[in-house]
């Protein structure tokens, strides 16, 4: 096991990676002893790990109570937080019980979330299971739950007390959700990290074949890469918006398909080779650089191409003002690998060009 | 004008006090420039207020628009907010807008809660045009909406960037509502100062007539008071707690009863008599200082007994286990007038006794 810390002052907490830790009792102990739990899943992780979680954190001394809510983007809503509170109250849990987040990023952002504004607050524990979770959604303390009218709109930034990734629960994840995982991977050294990038080109098929020491070590770095940034600008006002890298064109993707039709990292892998396209165009990144992220997003086995959708309506739901300069929006450009800058000046021109290069 | 602070670090904040704030905007213009800002009310405070507050917006540099909310306890409702984060996303209010709460404790309590998770936090502006809002709800970050199992069980510690109380606005508040905000007033005095009780038996008829400079002192020593104490325990995990004398019997009436039939503060000012009955049960009240209790009360028109609901059912409400000792219900208690201490090791039969006292 190794463990990280999240250096955010009082609100520091550790992030513990390493394979087997769900059932570890001695990582609740210093955070559930005495207090109530509310452990909140869905019915695709319950089967797997509800039992050995329960478990140890009975170990651990905490009376918990199990919450299920629905698997997918549509939990993040407020039919279902409302159920999670109305879960909580019935079972008399006050301002001194706890939430734990057992399972992927929906699960997290939501029982995130609701720790955050269940009677003004409570603390939570993040146990990702998904990598995406794992390397991204657990950290930063970053919580939502989608309106009508856009991804994310309600929600807090509400760091968890700790972390626990238990790479053991990789196993588990279908191939298709850990591949989504690894784009965010190596979206962290594209925009950190060159030597990671190199790590990264040599060690993809470990990663797909599931070494466990592979995926230790891309958990571990992601997560040392992301922790910094969340602590230099926890509130994302500046620097961490270059953890947005792909996400622009991506959330466009996830918006013109539907959300779930294509996962997060797909949407962002796609994402980023527009963003590469745009860079290269944009003279920051070496035509052989953006070559790279394309050979590596490709080698992951993650889409290359956005889908088939009218340049026009990706511009509409990038809410690029097609009229003038790409203007407003804020786009973040490679300026080498593991180098990244956050501009919003460009052309729209040349974001549509990016696009057209990157589309079905 | 007088000006205080709430000394709480980086989320310090300045309360103004004054007659014919809401039309300032040298007032605004320190938070307000360049922002967009939505106007949170509702029908009865707009007629009254709006247009002057959106115009001294303007003046200080800021385009806003105003939503408006229900009237009443039931707007604390995620229906109403739901429909406040849409009017603010169809507006394209983005992380740089803020929001500004005018109206009363419900508004502000709504408002405060939306600006705190709108695209996970926005800052917000106290406008309190009620004696209740000014003296207590407006102070301390305190915002919540209710959940069908409880009031206040979704919320946030979410300070204001300044509080901007009017005292000319009440001009225009009911008669009862005016008493039921000398209620937080009076508590103010019997839980922290000895010299403001002795104030406030000398001043009582001039606040009742809506004297300016009575209640500019009022407001002004209120939130001082309460000021002191939220910055001491921002979190309400300690002293914070005697700020809810009377206020655990005030509960119990207001949900016994039906929120809305007792005003809160009407409920408080029959709490602060049952808590001053407890208190002299308890021995930590003299006889003659519970006296001053009801007699000050009683001079601001405000009800020295609860509705006529069983024993039982008081209890029920506050959840104080009928067999053993009032037990896990911690109670505040007054040690002499100016002083309040917390308790939860008190016997039931005290409870029921002090109860009985003051029932109609």
């Amino acid at each position: 096991m190794q463990t990280l810390s999240v250096a955010l002052g009082e609100r520091a907490y550790p992030i513990h990676v390493g394979a087997g830790l769900l059932g570890n009792a001695n990582l609740y102990a210093p955070y559930v002893r005495e207090r109530r739990v509310a452990v909140i899943t869905n019915p695709v992780v319950q089967p797997l790990y509800l039992e050995r979680v329960q478990t140890a954190l009975a170990q651990a001394g905490a009376d918990s109570v199990p919450i299920l809510v629905d698997d997918g983007e549509q939990a993040k809503s407020w039919a279902v937080l409302d159920r999670v509170f109305d879960a909580m109250l019935v079972a008399r849990l006050g301002r001194d019980s706890m939430v734990v987040a057992l399972g992927g990023g929906v699960v997290g952002d939501l029982a995130g979330f609701a720790a955050s504004v269940y009677q003004r607050g409570i603390p939570f524990l993040q146990l990702p299971t998904t990598l995406l979770a794992q390397v991204d959604s657990s950290v930063g303390g970053k919580t939502a739950i989608n309106h009508a009218r856009g991804k994310n709109m309600v929600g807090a930034f509400h760091q968890p007390l700790a972390v626990i990734a238990d790479v053991a629960s990789l196993d588990t994840l279908p191939e298709r959700e850990l591949r989504a995982g690894i784009a965010e991977v190596i979206k962290h050294g594209f925009v950190l990290d060159p030597a990671f990038v190199d790590w990264l080109e040599r060690n993809i098929d470990q990663l797909l074949k599931r070494d466990r020491a592979a995926l230790e070590h891309a958990v571990r770095r992601s997560c040392e890469l992301k922790a910094q940034v969340v602590a230099a600008d926890e509130r994302e006002s500046g620097v961490r918006a270059i953890l947005n890298f792909g996400h622009t064109f991506g959330h466009a993707i996830e918006a013109g398909v539907g959300y779930g039709e294509w996962l997060h990292g797909e949407a962002v892998a796609a994402g980023m080779v527009m963003a590469a396209e745009l860079s290269e165009r944009a003279g920051t990144l070496r035509p052989e650089d953006a070559k790279r992220v394309k050979a590596l997003i490709g080698r992951a086995g993650l889409p290359l191409r956005g889908p088939k959708l009218p340049i026009e309506r990706y511009l509409e739901l990038m809410q690029v003002d097609k009229k003038a300069a790409g203007g407003r929006v804020r786009f973040i450009l490679l300026e080498g690998l593991g180098r990244a800058t956050q501009r919003g000046d460009l052309d729209a021109r040349l974001v549509r060009e990016s696009i057209a290069a990157a589309v079905q």
